[in-house]
């Protein structure tokens, strides 16, 4: 039996919405240590890897490791019904091919109780090596979707050129050119707002800026987000989870086009 | 001469929008007593009575019995010009084949009238049986509306079981399969947020979930809806309309999936 | 070379978005006095003239008289992507066939800069003669632009009557006829909120509500909306533009349909 309880079910609820829109299904792997889920998106072009820590539920119960393939669209449509402050709990009996979603109201009033048939799933696992990257950007994620959203507009790429005093984003297409540059910031009120560069080495890299906004759709998890960069290595796009784990979206730079 | 006005023009366009999803054009009766209406829906599946006292309007005036053929499409679209806070005087003079809908600002500074012509409908009075119904479950109408709408994303019926305990909306189809239970309110601070079960009988009935959308156009009207329900009886859906009348829907449970 | 910045961009990017539906790309005329732009539609019916004055800037340099031809379009998105406290730079260099839009936050520490290329437009500049007005009615722009969108819904055409006492606006067509008409306000207590005619004669004139609405873009540039009338003669409607200037446009009267 797999049985997960979260008291604020909207986190959850946060996490799907930032993965459906880059996989469409995929095989999650629970185990005593928590939930995990590896997948690539449908052109095999960019990676998500997603690691929820079982010391982050308020209950957790896992019998034996499970692969449980699951549609995300079919999950994200019965989390919209989810009140804001619910608690949700997530439950697989054994022998079951159902993933149970228990949603309670926090006036204790109202229970709903939603089945999902699994599904069989090709799985995976793909190696991620681990990278020492040149370059950390810490900023706003709200300020990284508004940006990659506009550059969207001027372009089908993005260049990223960071050194250690800011970080430029640029575009150009039909309409124009165009870049946007933030300056690391040097006292900001909010931790939240800062843009905080960690740096070995410059770097200016290319990407699709499609991707990225695929990417953006997880902003609600976490007020920050993490580009870490070097030269011919895949950006890896992280947003923290609470404090029980991350998403994190890898997408290799772009060949040509990297002189912008 | 018929000449109706009310302080709250609002109030008005409110029935209008609630109406109209389900009948598009339909025969207003005025008399003494006030405004009623009965229609059936283009599929003659579900049925929609109006009534509207006259003793609820801040001035009233019928002659003579009049039978009014309405576009309601025409007229929600005529109330969606009335400032929220101004006054609706409905008049039809004698002989006249249009009805003026007339509106004044609060600060009486800006009037409107709109001329709408009257149409020729087939008029049929439809006897509604007086019901000693096995069960009313009396809850917030945003909560209904609510989950009506997301049983509508799991299937095409839903299933009302009610007991004297609580009430429960259960779906399946594609996605998957669901119900939402909502428990007898023990105590509440606010009368327009409980939920309250009258019963003699427990009753599991299944309706076209489209319909009961259909109802819920009619939700801003009032914090509260009625469901009265009878095992092999329409369902009675009523929203009142403040301390002057109320709409009832009345919608036929399904035969198969009764089981549900 | 030409610069000029604006403390507050977002006045230009909403004389754009006043603009872009009516015309699509436009000669902008430089000169040491300001920013002149005359234009009429596609379907050549209206006509708009937009005046900017130097002094209406934080600076303003203009070495040399230019036309620029730019796509309103492309300006209009790339200004979309301006915070709503940005500063505004524009510039255009000698020998340049660019302009080139600089915004800065407020803070100082985003800074974002978008290159546009100029266009080669037939350029025709368009006597307009000044008239002395029979009526200027004065009101706020956004009951304007509620009421030209409340008569669209009735028909193509809003006939504007105005006597020393208020002003009317109908219009009439398949779901009904309507009118809504305003009076002169004797005391309210913000002058943002008035309705004032000035009126040498009493004029009524018939246009069509197509391009009103499209004027009424420009409705967040200002309160209040000025629309000079006369006989036989286009309207004038202007929105100012702070106190550096204003749009004003021009649509002649339909000839048939005066009566009403």
């Amino acid at each position: 039996m797999f049985e997960a309880r979260l008291a604020q079910g909207s986190i959850f609820a946060k996490v799907i919405e930032g993965l459906r829109e880059l996989v469409t299904e995929a095989t999650w792997e629970c185990s005593g240590n928590g939930i995990t889920l590896q997948a690539m998106d449908s052109s095999h072009v960019a990676l998500v890897s997603l690691v929820l820590r079982s010391d982050g539920f308020e209950t957790y119960r896992c019998d034996r490791n499970m692969s449980l393939g699951i549609s995300l669209t079919s999950m994200s449509k019965v989390l919209k019904m989810m009140g804001k402050d619910d608690t949700l709990t997530i439950r697989v009996n054994d022998d079951s091919d159902a993933i149970v979603l228990s949603m309670e109201s926090q006036n204790q009033e109202e229970f709903a109780e939603y089945e999902l048939r699994l599904m069989d799933l090709d799985s995976e696992h793909l190696g991620i090596p681990d990278t020492d990257y040149s370059c950390v950007v810490k900023m706003p994620s709200t300020k990284f979707s508004r940006i990659c959203r506009d550059m969207a507009i001027l372009g089908d790429s993005v260049t990223i050129c960071s050194t250690k005093d800011g970080v430029k984003f640029g575009a150009k297409g039909d309409v124009g050119q165009g870049s946007i540059r933030l300056n690391q910031s040097t006292n900001v009120d909010k931790e939240e707002d800062a843009v905080s560069i960690e740096l070995r080495e410059a770097v200016a890299l290319t990407f699709a800026v499609r991707y990225l906004n695929m990417f953006c759709k997880a902003a609600p998890l976490s007020n920050q987000v993490n580009l870490s960069m070097s030269e011919d290595t895949p950006l890896m796009c992280e947003f923290k989870v609470g404090d029980m784990g991350h998403i994190r979206f890898y997408l290799a730079p772009k060949i040509e086009d990297a002189e912008n």
